[in-house]
C-alpha cells in the first residue's frame, strides 16, 4: 500500500485555516479516484515541548499507480489548486510505501 | 485515538540504518505496553523530486493517556535510549488526535 502524506506547519490564523481544512480540503481530497483512506491527524505536541506541525494528512491508495493516477486526475488538480491559498502553511509533502 | 509519529530523514548509510530499524527498533515498538497498531512507512520521494525524508513510524494508543503511560514505561524509556545512536538522523517527533 502506499500513501501520500501532507505535513502541515503552524499557520498563522489558525481557525482560519482549521475551517477552510475541514470544510473545503477534506471533501476535495475523498473525491480523488482510487482513494482508499484518508487520516488526518490533529498535531498536538512533541516530547519536548511544542511541535511546528499542526495538521497530517494521509492518503491511502492501492499501489503507486493508483496513487500517480489520483493525483493527475482532474480531481487531484483541483486540490492542488486550492492548496495554492495556504501554500505557505504546507510544510512537507512526499509519499511512501507501507512495509510493517 | 493519539499517534506519536517519528519521521526519520535520509541517513547517511541507509542500509545500516534499515538493518537496525528492521532487526532492533520494530521489535522494542512493539512492546510498548498500550500499542494498538504500527505502521511504518518507507518515503520514496515527493511531489517535485526527491523526500528529504527516509522512514516514517507511527505508534497508535486509545488515547493520549495511554500514549504518556507507553513513553513512560521502562519499554519506552529503552527505545528512547536506543534510539539515541542515530539520534542525527530523527527529523521530527510529534504526536495528535486523528480527527477523520
Amino acid at each position: 500500500m502506499t500513501k501520500f502524506v501532507a505535513l502541515f506547519k503552524k499557520p498563522e490564523e489558525v481557525e482560519e485555516f482549521d475551517t477552510y481544512f475541514v470544510s473545503e480540503v477534506v471533501p476535495l481530497l475523498k473525491t480523488l479516484p482510487g482513494l482508499q483512506k484518508l487520516e488526518t491527524t490533529r498535531i498536538q505536541g512533541a516530547p519536548f515541548g511544542d511541535s511546528k506541525f499542526h495538521l497530517m494528512a494521509e492518503l491511502y491508495f492501492a499501489d503507486r499507480h493508483s496513487m500517480d493516477l489520483a493525483l493527475a486526475s482532474s480531481e487531484g488538480k483541483a486540490i492542488a489548486k486550492n492548496l495554492l491559498r495556504f501554500a505557505s502553511d504546507v510544510g512537507f509533502l512526499f509519499h511512501g510505501e507501507i512495509f510493517d
